[in-house]
């Protein structure tokens, strides 16, 4: 009898459910929220306080949650180690070895906290769409993937010729090249490394021609897979439909 | 009679309706300019008085076109609190507010007249497309706009891991570092914040492949949504064509 | 009988015209070229000279090219007034005025020498299929167009009223704030002014989500109305193929 | 008999062949990480001294690839002359060349290494479809590049002409201005190079609105190109399928 009412809890179809995952959905923003404000430089003790209030709160609330989902689904080792399943221990984690460790709360450890955000994504059914669309598209965007990795190693290896006996600080080795490459193919260009050799300005110009449409062709990939994954999804959806009337 | 020739003006089909449609919207857009001019620096004072002038006479005829529209309309209360009803107020109010608090013209009061500009849309067609087109795709451009700032506030945080014990002074927080990820994902990249340490870099690489991807779903799904839209006007179009004939 | 065979030389099928078309084509090329290297500071007056001399040269064969022109077409002055007439003229007219106006070369004018490169349109069919897809398209680019005109203005009006008070040097009047809309909304962010008050940023965030649609659609609509009229050239290619076998 | 053991090493389809591809992109990769390695500064004497052994472990590999696959095939300058057998070459040479000069080893020779990466391309099957796509598409992406071109010049004399005075020193030349050209019509904008007045702001944002369309249509062109490409492999493939079984 409390089984049946902690799954009606959790299920995503009882009305219930739908509130306590608006609930925890809300909890998750509160949570994001606190996180980026601890980060702010000059807080008071008190904030600091205040915000460790709202963490205990918000651990105690999802480490029920978390409970709840190994309690009421029948195989808990499943669950334990799913996606979900991992990222809910991930997220209640850093907050448990913290009193474990005592007061040493290691800095790294702490930011294992956001991984509550991905808790997200188990209410967001474009992931899903997403997902099956990735799939779909698979092979070719590995490929084209590939492709582009070549494109950036490539032109990170020409710009470091061309630009190395210039600038020895700024295209100091390769890797820095390979920056210079990803800020410039994705067209970001912050400005902080750029070509000043004619060479070099020649070769960014040549590369940025085939990069561009390297570089798009993945994202047109993945945007005609989706429409293709949303017109079969809609299709079924009809069907379904059709037969339930 | 005299209402009925103010139907007339106001109307967008009878020919001195859209003669005067365009009148208001070269006074639309002669009030933009003003307002504009009038935010230079070293402005003389003679300079200011002609830009007052305009404004008032502008105010003037606005009104004029405001209250035609009210006594014109058959359910007077149900234009004024529609959205061009409101938008007409909005542009309207800062100049009467102004002599309302007497010289006391308050700062922020002032850019309500930019709304003058959004009456333009009124005269704007390719809007009803956009919102037939934005509702078309409505659930999907929020799940995928959700997946968008959930990539968004996580690379944030990732950045902020990265680059602040590097930077304390740029990356100082995690809203710091949203904007960032703001600058990057969108590749306007100003040059006033970007990654310095190899991890952050790398990272930068990463989150630049998935995002570039998320980022461009939205637009190809709206574009896709348009089309989908124009065809369907086409269609209809011809149908009222081929009954009307 | 000269007539017929300087014709010849102009047409577009027949192999001497082919031929001549390449020669121009490469004259223009040159031109171009000998254009450019004019401008490099630092130029010795030997080479200013060899580069006058290739000038005087192009001058002569053009000239010769535009009189061939209206002497063969039937109608010399319709060839006279149309684009590509009148582009001819403005190429060479600036070496005459030159002339005309004694040795006082106005600066200005010798930039319409660029003109030339405009000529290469003629032989570009590409231009063609563009002209035909923007006629398709052309209601709605216009609309589009004007939707991102209103938008580039309001994020002006926007980002002047968060960052005026924090930066009036740099965002002193809504102009350089339309230049801020420009680089941002392009996603060019050359990184010479852009926000650093909190609001300004958010304001940013809004604007730039809204904005990366807008600014792709116009791009969206010419790139399917291409097609369509790709598709349509096709058809009628094989209806001719089809109909002359 | 040996021969044969040698084809199945090199055969793309037999189990060994397929292995030892593997092995070999391992060993392109080791190589690609060595040489990037290479170019860090303030690499001690010994790192120098491990990276020379991996060096000389690889090129005695890819020799023997390189030889094996001229002795395999029945037609050995065929291959020797053939894209990939050049760059088999083109990758060994600057290892052997450097012992050809004794220990005076060119700078720009070390360079030619790279051709090792494009040694991956062999097992990337997206070059073949990107081929066959950019062959489908390729008159009109050669007329959009030829447009692209033409805008790219004629906005760097644009903005030569408007920036050239107030700035000399930045906008020295229109070389300089095609290099601003590049970085604006891309929205890369590295910010090394702007305008600052007024008339070459507007000119600015005049020549985006066209750029923006021109530079994005080819990357359309070629998207849509691949995907009538993989519809028509898929096709293919189930012919093949359906009369194998």
């Amino acid at each position: 009898m409390f089984k049946k009412k902690l799954q009606q809890l959790i299920s995503e179809e009882h009305p219930i459910g739908i509130k306590f995952s608006w609930l925890v959905q809300l909890l998750i923003f509160l949570s994001v929220v606190g996180f980026s404000v601890e980060t702010l430089p000059n807080l008071s003790a008190e904030h600091h306080k205040i915000l460790h209030f709202i963490e205990v709160i918000l651990v105690i609330v999802f480490s029920i949650e978390y409970l709840t989902r190994i309690i009421v689904t029948d195989k808990p080792l499943k669950f334990i180690f799913s996606f979900y399943g991992i990222i809910d221990l991930l997220a209640l984690l850093p907050f448990f070895l913290q009193f474990g460790f005592g007061f040493v709360s290691l800095r790294a450890l702490r930011f294992l906290r956001i991984f509550k955000i991905l808790k997200l994504m188990r209410y967001n059914k474009a992931i899903n769409h997403f997902k099956a669309a990735f799939l779909l598209a698979k092979e070719e965007l590995i490929l084209f993937g590939m492709a582009a990795l070549i494109l950036l190693y490539f032109s990170a290896v020409g710009i470091y010729f061309f630009e190395h006996p210039a600038q020895p600080e700024i295209f100091s080795s390769i890797f820095s090249s390979l920056w210079w490459s990803v800020c410039t193919l994705t067209t970001v260009g912050y400005g902080d490394i750029y070509p000043i050799t004619v060479g070099g300005r020649i070769f960014t110009f040549l590369v940025l021609i085939v990069g561009l449409c390297i570089i798009s062709v993945p994202a047109g990939i993945l945007a005609s897979s989706l429409s293709r994954v949303k017109v079969k999804s809609d299709i079924e959806q009809k069907r379904n439909e059709s037969k339930s009337s």
